[in-house]
């Protein structure tokens, strides 16, 4: 799967800017927002700037909610759906594609189902709780003949690409280290602290953004992994997932990585690439904005650049990519096998760490 | 064993500026270094700002530099020694000790036969290349009635006792996380890179650093451990060695660490310890200067300390604290035991890593 460079990102967003459209008429994708919780009100706020989507229907379980979502966001009172009634959006043309923004033990279902209605899919990360949902979800919208996007916004976002973009043109010489940590003090009571709900803790959560940061910066998928993990738990919040994660991985070319995650402690999300030219840091690397690069590289002048893209501007950049990929009938670049390959490390990564 | 506090390190450095001294008389000690190559420089450079400490003895293979040396610190010509007369030091009673500077593989034979020759001893960390050894060393100090010091400096410096003392007052919360890195860029026909003398590459000779930092930093002993290496090798240069490392330990009160080291690419020594309060910072953590420590603690102001010390201060301050720990009989702060717990720690880590 080859990564986006930030030349790609760059001539989709000018192209984008030009109005430019994909054959004859200016063509939009109608997407369905799956769960109106606290991610989704992030895409739907992306709406507004995107240049290829536009939001036609929500499904939530609490019909007042949805209701003000929709006059909110100009979506009809007919295109409200529940969880009961989901598999109706079959019979909306206004609907191309879903975004699935539930719990992560509930993305199976719902994409599936969605896959089956015939619509697309982009699903928030991560994927799933099990490789073999994750399996489960790729064979259905495959079966479907429906693309699976699973939202990776890394991948889209300009700083992380420009970083992916030095170490290919081997501006740090050799990569020998990745260190990457990602984690945050999370609160008593959400649903990602219960284990069927969420599939693991922080790894499941945050974690990933530090795993899936290894394989994207070297290109590369690991041969090896190794992984700890404890819970030190203040005050009952870990009865049922981790409370930190700790593991390290070998890549073919010899690169070895670090990345620790928690939900006991502030751990902004942030990596260091060590190459034999040079080093490169990440700094806010995975939240919302204001990702910081800061490159040292011999013999040239020091690199510091931040990202100007502010809140929600990520979310436009997957939801217009997944767009394009309809469009022209192409593979996204985070399809289902990207989820599945994160999928299979965690599990494997919990494995080594011990878990039940 | 108790960590030295910055109290501690003060009031020792207080008492040292006073010209205290134990007992009626004002006392140093004797040392006769071991090998004169370039971490010996430090030590001799040391001497001169030491307050218990001066260079009686030293031995070398090069009689031509040994005689320089010798005239640069005005030690005797009778007192150098070769390695084939050096059981003679036991005569020589301007002898109280001996500092081992040569590799790592040597260390063994000359601390046992310096203890058996009734000297005590400063060992260079690590403090030899497998655990039979270092179990040696310490049985043979113990039979001798003789002192067995490791050199690690770090549990000597004032920033490095800072972080500690900030960790142990309790103002960064609980400890959940520690990142450590140490590394370099290693020249090629270094006897670091041979596998007899080092015993292995920069885990032995630098990764020790941070995984004594792990251990000081929470002040317990990691329940586990699991390590990854790996050879990238441009050039010849680790045939016997590995190149990279990374490992992951768990402490028993759940602070879990990442590490890594390298010979491949320079890795400044630096750590990062995260509590529920806060987060503390060491850059240049492990060299021989400029120590800088940061840390943001919740509701206090910032902290952001750099060592005044200059190399070759560090020095002094482990030959006199061995110095004090002969005139009042006392064990010192980094016996033989704390060197054989890292030797234990880097073999276990080395299996894990699948080292033959």
């Amino acid at each position: 799967m080859p990564f986006p460079t930030r030349r790609d990102a760059l001539r989709l967003a000018a192209a984008s800017a030009a109005g430019i459209a994909f054959g004859q008429e200016p063509r939009t994708i109608g997407y369905c927002i799956v769960g109106i919780g606290r991610i989704a009100a992030h895409y739907l706020a992306g709406m507004k700037t995107s240049q290829y989507s536009r939001v036609t229907a929500l499904v939530s379980g609490h019909r007042d909610k949805a209701e003000k979502t929709a006059a909110e966001f100009g979506v009809p009172v007919g295109s409200i759906y529940n969880y009961e009634n989901y598999d109706a959006i079959a019979g909306n043309k206004a609907i191309d594609a879903v975004i699935v923004c539930l719990p992560n033990s509930m993305h199976p279902e719902y994409t599936i189902r969605a896959a089956q209605a015939g619509k697309h899919v982009l699903c928030e990360k991560p994927m799933c709780t099990t490789v073999a949902d994750a399996e489960a979800m790729i064979a259905a919208c495959r079966k479907a003949n429906r693309k699976l996007m699973i939202a990776y916004r890394c991948h889209f976002e300009p700083m992380n690409l420009r970083g992916v973009q030095l170490i290919r043109e081997g501006r740090l010489g050799a990569i020998h280290a990745i260190e990457s940590i990602n984690g945050f003090n999370i609160k008593p009571g959400e649903w990602r602290i219960n284990r069927i709900l969420g599939g693991g803790g922080p790894m499941m959560d945050v974690g990933i953004y530090s795993l899936n940061a290894c394989r994207y910066l070297t290109g590369e998928e690991p041969v090896e992994w190794k992984g700890e993990m404890s819970t030190i738990d203040r005050d009952g919040r870990f009865a049922e997932v981790e409370e930190n994660m700790s593991w390290t991985m070998k890549f073919p070319s010899g690169v070895l990585t670090s990345c620790q995650t928690s939900y006991g402690v502030s751990m902004p999300g942030w990596y260091r690439v060590r190459g034999t030219k040079g080093t490169l840091e990440m700094a806010t690397a995975f939240t919302y904005q204001g990702q910081h690069l800061t490159a040292k590289i011999a013999g040239e002048p020091a690199i510091d650049e931040t990202s100007p893209l502010r809140d929600p501007a990520h979310f436009p950049l997957e939801m217009d990519h997944l767009a394009e990929c309809i469009f022209r009938n192409q593979e996204p670049k985070t399809p289902g096998e990207e989820g599945l390959r994160d999928m299979r490390l965690m599990m494997d990564i919990y494995r080594s760490a011990g878990r039940a």
